[in-house]
């Protein structure tokens, strides 16, 4: 009988070696062992959050809040790491959502759903 | 340099001949063809989806349709192919979870979240 796990941790291990982990964890550290960086996107990442928190439980984020992200998000534009991290993590998301999107396959076949669905 | 997507498609394939999604479809394929069983089924995940979708819209939840709800899963806790088709699905999303788990534990580390935070 198939063992799918054996096959995931192979799976992982290609992640891990793969050109767009390599980049984003380089950058992580980079950006780690520059405590004004990390303060800045730890700071940044902080707001991200507790905003998306606010939406989640519908309260309302006032206009005081809404610039003060904007401000923060113009600081961390000009950080060039920063950036260029946050471009590999959209990466890496997407990559991450285009394997999950193949594995999971033979269950949208099942059901049905999506692209597979016949007209 | 590793190429994800081989891999990705070699799991699809192992979980397509796993023992999980053999019995999964097989369920899907008895119910699909016993005509009051998929109509059973139907309508209960229809009601199941209106009233998610209503939670999470903030909306008001009467106690009509919490009963009604409770009448129709009554009804097919009593077709067992319905209730093991379930079970089933339950196995199976169990599985997706851990190998998803496993795939992306590569980042976790990144990030150190969850139990590879060291205290
Ligand atoms: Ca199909
Ligand atoms: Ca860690």
């Amino acid at each position: 009988m198939a063992n799918p796990f054996d096959k995931a941790h192979e799976l992982a291990k290609e992640l891990q070696e793969s050109e767009e982990f390599t980049k984003l964890k380089q950058l992580h550290e980079e950006i780690n062992n520059d405590e004004v960086a990390k303060k800045m996107l730890d700071n940044f990442r902080q707001m991200q959050m507790e905003l998306q928190q606010k939406q989640m439980q519908g309260e309302q984020i006032s206009e005081e809040e809404v610039q003060q992200a904007q401000k923060q998000f113009e600081v961390v534009q000009q950080h060039e790491q920063i950036m260029k991290l946050m471009e590999e993590e959209q990466k890496m998301s997407q990559l991450v959502g285009d394997l999950n999107k193949i594995i999971t396959e033979p269950l949208e076949s099942l059901y049905g759903t999506e692209e597979n669905q016949e007209g």
